[in-house]
């Protein structure tokens, strides 16, 4: 049965947007488990096409694969103090296995520094045997209480880096060459603009001497921590006896970094590009970028003409690498296809009827109205198939530039006056960039008074000036900008 | 430092060369959790390989890919009896999760299919949302006592499709549809030949109706299970009521499959292929396929220049394809590095000396010598650089050639005594073939005599003839032809 029923449209309660389109374009479901849920393939086709980009990436900057312990053993989550604070209360204990209780509990990684450490204590000796540059692609739980579909899930996939390094200005490179990594991928590849910059200590990784973090801004204004990317310090070294030989011949204790983004991505990219009418799946990570309809009326005798045309304007676009699917389910009427596939945010749909296989063409809809054109255009057989490569870059690149728009509409520079960022995330939300003190208890009456945080300290590329600004919350004025908003 | 240690030699005790060989190839590592292991760079290089092979088969074969969920209700695994009885000795259970004791314990998943079968009848209401073909990557938990570095481990990674059907015909297709494509995979990637049949009543698959195997020869003459494929009938759709309305408008049971290969196909490689020098890696597997190691003695005026050309080398063999790494590390030796890459069973290694570059000349050495020819050959850089992508597959089917031959020379047909079954098994091994009369007695007392299992009812592409043979263990002729032998 075709599913014809309206969302909830987004200015009504983005929320229930949000759980009905990532139900009803099947991208996931609730599972039986408590917090956990099924990525169905459509969602998982999503995910797979971020991991190949992003496992590219890693590879052609110097990082392999490998594969690390589910179950970590409880005294070793316990060995660096802060990763045990801000881990403890989210951990799933395993105390039983094989039929017994096991003398010493084993919990499902939550983050899996502290085994890889261990093994690169083993591995390493000598300052040849650095950097290790590893990462792994894996599943991990942490016991939350509050779940959402994709954003916020007891086990979520990711992939984790881990890298030890000679010196301290070394790791602080990897953590930048990460970082930029990230962004030019979310931007690239999710169309999902992302300012990068330092969190606070207070918002930083539990064991980290500094988190940076990519931010991207949803479209009810709520900002998404999007990925992080870790400098350790000596921190995790220190504890799990992580020592090298340098070339003086002295032991030295390594330096790390850690960096990660998840599943949760896919959850951003449906609140980045998604309208009233489905999810929008950019066209680089679209399982199907373009679907084929026909349109055929109950016994049509042209029936056979169009499938067979179909399938052959198919064949073009896949010998030009574009993901083609022709749907040929007799069962649902066109009008319903048309719903689904939109609903599904498939890039480009072409339309072929009995008509537009005497005049030789196709109607050709993008899944959103570009800026300087119709919707919907009727174009030759040839011209639609070979220019669907370049109109599918194009949409890409132009789902990036409607986010980059709303973000920098919503974001709010040089407020330095407390009742107005009260004001403005109270009544539309957004990034709002102050001058900051550095005095946590800001932050801390932020987050009671207004319930924002400072998401990122950005980054040069993304400072409005280079002047003092006076500082939010306190007297005085400072160099240092900070972006606060309501967060996921 | 360079390991230059000799391993110990298959023949004297092939166990511990084994173990040997997986650790010093830096395949794996023992983990800090018992019976968990970590996957290093280079065997998790091999896992990605066979993991990309086999994921193009399933696509291509109509299967998507999706997530299930890591931990199970308790009251899933313990709805279908035969299941249960087989998998609940080796579970891993949670008790505890967020700093409370859970109301019902989770159970970390040894399979999916209960999970799985009870979200296809979700989504499943019509025959015309059937076949339903999804396969996940994922790991699993078996809580084993005595485990072994990819043969059997309690944490390992694996594939298991999951599939439902309209009819009994259509499920048993695909059973037979996925055994293939593993038989042809492991062939054709593994160089491990695999025979292909039914497994007894007795070694069946816990909550299957039928199941299928591909079973190896190992270099120890013992046999390895390589993969699996299960006709599940109604078993767990009649639990998790996965119903559908049938063409008829008649509510039916679908009709499932499972099908599953893991980690352990490494093992089977190292195995089949490795020597007292290292593992041997098939060319379509090598994370690296050729590597090049340019011989410098201290201080050559030449060394810039053999550097340059075998980076030009290098440039040449990536163009077509070719994985190839240049070893520039100058803390080796030349012969330490030969040393290293020959144990990790990189199939071919290009040697660059002065002399060499005087001549246009390079060393070409193979990891296994040809059978009609010498392991190392003089060739011009360019015949080198032209002909290697044909010998790589060369080579793919040399080992595949071997291995059919040791398989082969190791199979012992049309036996029908059974102190001379006893005799070949206890003093050599291998593969015996004899006529069953289906008697499971027989089955325990050779467990029980010479702790030799039958592995497979061969299909008829392995069967010896069509005559009837004496049943073994027993009096009486049988069509039944069966394949016993000692297995991991």
């Amino acid at each position: 049965m075709a599913d014809e029923r309206k969302l909830t449209p987004r200015g009504e309660d983005f929320a229930a947007w949000y759980n009905e389109v990532v139900l009803r374009a099947e991208l996931a479901d609730y599972s039986p488990v408590r917090g956990s849920m099924v990525i169905r393939p459509w969602g998982y086709g999503i995910w797979e096409n971020m991991q190949a980009a992003l496992d590219r990436r890693f590879k052609d900057t110097g990082h392999e694969n490998a594969y690390f312990p589910l179950l970590i053993p409880m005294n070793f989550i316990e060995k660096e103090k802060a990763h045990v604070e801000g881990f403890k209360p989210e951990l799933a204990v395993v105390t039983h296995a094989g039929g017994k209780e096991l003398e010493e509990s084993l919990v499902i990684r939550p983050t899996s520094e502290t085994v890889v450490y261990h093994m690169y204590a083993k591995w390493v000796q000598s300052y040849r045997d650095l950097p290790v540059l590893m990462n792994q692609w894996a599943n991990v739980m942490r016991w939350e209480l509050r779940t959402r579909l994709f954003l916020r899930t007891a086990e979520f996939l990711w992939q984790e880096g881990h890298t030890a390094h000679v010196s301290s200005e070394e790791a602080e490179q990897e953590t930048q060459l990460i970082l930029g990594l990230y962004r030019e991928f979310m931007e690239s590849w999710i169309a999902m603009p992302v300012l990068t910059g330092l969190k606070t200590e207070s918002e930083k990784f539990a064991g980290a001497v500094r988190s940076y973090s990519c931010e991207a801004l949803m479209q009810d204004n709520r900002a998404l921590q999007a990925g992080t990317s870790h400098f350790l310090g000596q921190n995790f070294s220190k504890q799990f006896d992580l020592k090298f030989q340098s070339v003086e011949g002295k032991d030295e204790y390594a330096w790390n970094t850690s960096w990660g983004v998840s599943t949760r991505m896919v959850g951003g990219m449906v609140m980045t590009h998604g309208d009233d009418q489905g999810i929008v799946v950019p066209p680089r990570l679209a399982p199907v970028q373009v679907v084929i309809v026909p349109i055929i009326k109950g016994g049509d005798a042209k029936a056979t003409a169009i499938h067979h045309k179909a399938e052959e304007l198919a064949g073009m676009l896949t010998a030009q690498h574009v993901r083609v699917k022709v749907d040929r389910r007799d069962h649902l009427s066109p009008g319903a296809k048309f719903y689904e596939w939109e609903r599904k945010g498939v890039p480009f749909r072409l339309e072929l009827g009995p008509k537009d296989l005497d005049k030789e063409q196709v109607v050709l809809v993008q899944r959103v109205a570009p800026h300087d054109g119709p919707r919907k255009e009727f174009l030759s057989h040839v011209h639609a198939t070979t220019m669907l490569p370049e109109r599918l870059e194009e949409f890409q690149r132009e789902l990036l530039a409607n986010a980059v728009r709303r973000r920098e509409d919503n974001s709010f520079r040089g407020i330095t006056d407390w009742g107005e960022m009260k004001e403005i995330l109270d009544t539309q939300g957004g990034f709002v960039y102050t001058g900051w003190s550095g005095d946590p208890a800001v932050e801390q009456r932020a987050k009671e008074e207004m319930k924002a945080t400072i998401r990122v300290i950005p980054g040069e590329e993304f400072q409005s000036g280079t002047d003092p600004v006076r500082c939010i919350g306190g007297s005085g004025a400072s160099r240092m900008e900070v972006v606060w908003a309501r967060a996921y």
